[in-house]
């Protein structure tokens, strides 16, 4: 199976530098929130390259845009590929970029070495991925899968109060396609992996397995506001000390998990946060991931359980909001199965890993057979203008995923 | 040593209506923020009042008032009964103006009964005791005493950036009289409790002993920004957790000291302070008090060790800036000796209590035998527009300010 058909590692990272001009920040980030005239000239440079390399582009009514390169076979079922061009508002330059412009590496290598599949392939590039404009990470592979109604995701508002339509009308990409699943024979997505373990590890390809179970909440803790100086013990109602106690078990419930546990207590605001007012409320986030359903249902219900006695033992109310709980998603088996054998054949040092994060991945695996390729990033960072990646990982990347998407469109039907 | 002679609990309460009218807010507060067109209303309408009375008006280059009712002797030194009438930005009708308008009615009284006193006694309206303007509290007093020179309190700015020089020419309240102390016989407040140790204990009046000693920190913990569902539990540098235990590590400290501690986290800003990330930086506040100045300063150390061994155990990072240790203020024995005997003849129910909140008698002390008086106020509210106080409590406590004012203005001189 092992060839040598080679991407192309400079090409690849020139592609990725010239699509970071597109927002580029002082600081060596990209802002290219999405619908935005950024994003829609970062679109205008994709579509540019597509067309160089023949293919025929489709966009939907979400904007997802579907660039196709045709098989031997017009019966066959595309093989997806890709991931997400817009940016977090301080994001770095290969958060999404990578997927799509790997992908589009794909076809460019395809096109080289004259290279003709039975199916077709198509690079995709789904709107809206990050969420931070209109509150709704992941939108457009959201609508697309049917996990998020049009009507809902359309009437999302940024705070200037543009909505999603608004502003795909202003950017010209409400596309004339539906946005719902069209038959496809897989959806592999490269992405940087946002965590330390493959950089701790030092393997340059985490095989992802499939997406974590969370739960996210709001809380507040409501006490009273007294002055810090003339309320003795007995008399305080210490919402910050109730918050305190709940965040320290987020921690310790994490922990009791192992490595696979997640917990955070990311947001907090106090009221009426005066140096010397003992806080009457506390309003403040948690959230748990873990690889299994079960364990986040048991989290869910002893973290509920535990919250409420620590503020029931201090004499505070507790309002706890479930926001949501997400199941975990595991990705196909087949897919999976491809990129490990990829890695294993090309010899590189490579690990399963569950996704922590979000990803379009997540929602297309719910229609398609999915599978997703992780490479490491320095120091874990992420979401930050300093997100920096070495090119021979985003080249290894590259090279898994002409692996499995030749193998996957070149499949022999059963 | 018991007498007849009674303060007029209507008027009082008159005065204190009349006077909450001026600032009044929706809500029933005050809003009368110090040098204010509003506050120099309040000080007119007090003017007139102390006109009427007959009395005789000082004002010092800080603002403070001093009215003066000639004694038999016009070579004693006057005793001084007073307190403020500012308030806080959503301030109460009672903090401050109950102190004032007490030693107001304490003059009319000696008016209506024709009581001549050997000592002169002077109504005291300090200057920005509630420091919500100009960012530092008990100022006119501050400046008076002592403890704050002159140039600094005049260079102090608001947020629209005049300075405390500019808001007294402002409302024509820098006086020509030096801001420093002149010979007093004795100073005398009246105030709210501002706590709830006296109406939980149904007492009527608070025998003040002296204020508490305190220590202010602002602390910053330092971790690392990370991502949520991708960072596992080893390579988490969480600074909320950090600050977690240590605001629980406060409470310990507090309550280890039993009825008479008080530690509180009033104020934390999280960083981002976005609920999908790990916080890599927390910025909070803590502070201690207690009677004792030993206590206080075995707190200090113990904390501080405590707090960097918290933090090295997370292996974050720490600052702690302590930003001030205030000793204790003993109020004058025989001042306070006053107090007590007279609620004791006049048979009130009455505890010592030593205040937990700065008073200007704080200051005043350290330059004139000073004592306080305290009365209940509901739920032990305060700075706050609901503060509310029975008009039996008012009278009381203006009844005890009458019986030591005229006690030490007619005291036998060794």
């Amino acid at each position: 199976m092992s060839t040598n058909q080679r991407i192309d590692a400079k090409r690849l990272w020139d592609s990725l530098m010239a699509m970071a001009e597109i927002g580029a920040t002082p600081k060596g980030g990209v802002r290219r929130l999405t619908l935005t005239e950024v994003d829609k000239q970062g679109r205008a440079r994709f579509t540019e390259w597509c067309r160089a390399a023949g293919l025929s582009l489709r966009v939907d009514a979400m904007g997802n845009m579907f660039a196709r390169r045709a098989g031997r076979d017009p019966a066959r079922k595309p093989v997806l590929i890709g991931s997400h061009l817009d940016s977090q508002p301080s994001g770095g330059k290969f958060d999404g970029a990578l997927g799509v412009l790997a992908a589009l590496e794909v076809i460019r290598t395809l096109n080289d070495l004259n290279i003709e599949t039975d199916a077709p392939i198509e690079v995709v590039n789904w709107t809206d991925e990050e969420g931070s404009r209109f509150g709704h990470s992941l939108l457009g592979s959201g609508v697309w899968a049917g996990a998020v109604p049009l009507d809902k995701a359309y009437a999302l508002a940024d705070q200037q109060g543009v909505t999603v339509a608004q502003a795909l009308d202003a950017v010209g990409y409400r596309g004339p396609e539906p946005a719902r699943p069209f038959p496809a024979d897989a959806y592999f997505e490269l992405h940087i992996e946002q965590g330390p373990i493959l950089e701790r590890e030092d393997r340059a390809i985490g095989v992802v397995t499939g997406a974590q179970a969370m739960v996210w909440y709001d809380l507040c803790i409501t006490g009273q506001d007294s002055h810090a100086g003339t309320t003795p013990p007995s008399a305080r109602k210490d919402a910050m000390v109730g918050a305190a106690r709940i965040v320290d078990l987020v921690d310790r419930m994490m922990r009791a998990r192992g490595e696979d546990g997640r917990g955070t207590v990311g947001f907090m605001e106090v009221r009426p946060n005066s140096r010397n007012v003992v806080p009457g409320e506390v309003l403040f986030s948690a959230e748990f991931r873990h690889p299994s359903d079960a364990e986040v249902a048991a989290i869910d219900a002893a973290f509920q359980a535990e919250a409420r006695a620590i503020a029931a033992a201090l004499g505070l109310g507790i309002e706890i909001n479930r926001l949501f709980v997400n199941p975990a998603q595991p990705f196909d088996v087949a897919c999976v199965g491809l990129v490990r054998e990829a890695a294993q054949r090309l010899g590189m040092a490579h690990r399963d890993i569950v996704s922590g994060a979000g990803h379009d991945a997540v929602y297309v695996a719910r229609v398609v057979p999915t599978a997703m390729i992780f490479v490491p990033c320095k120091d874990g960072l992420s979401h930050n203008e300093a997100e920096s990646i070495l090119p021979e990982h985003a080249a290894a990347g590259a090279q898994i995923l002409f692996e499995v998407a030749l193998a996957r469109a070149n499949r022999p039907l059963a």
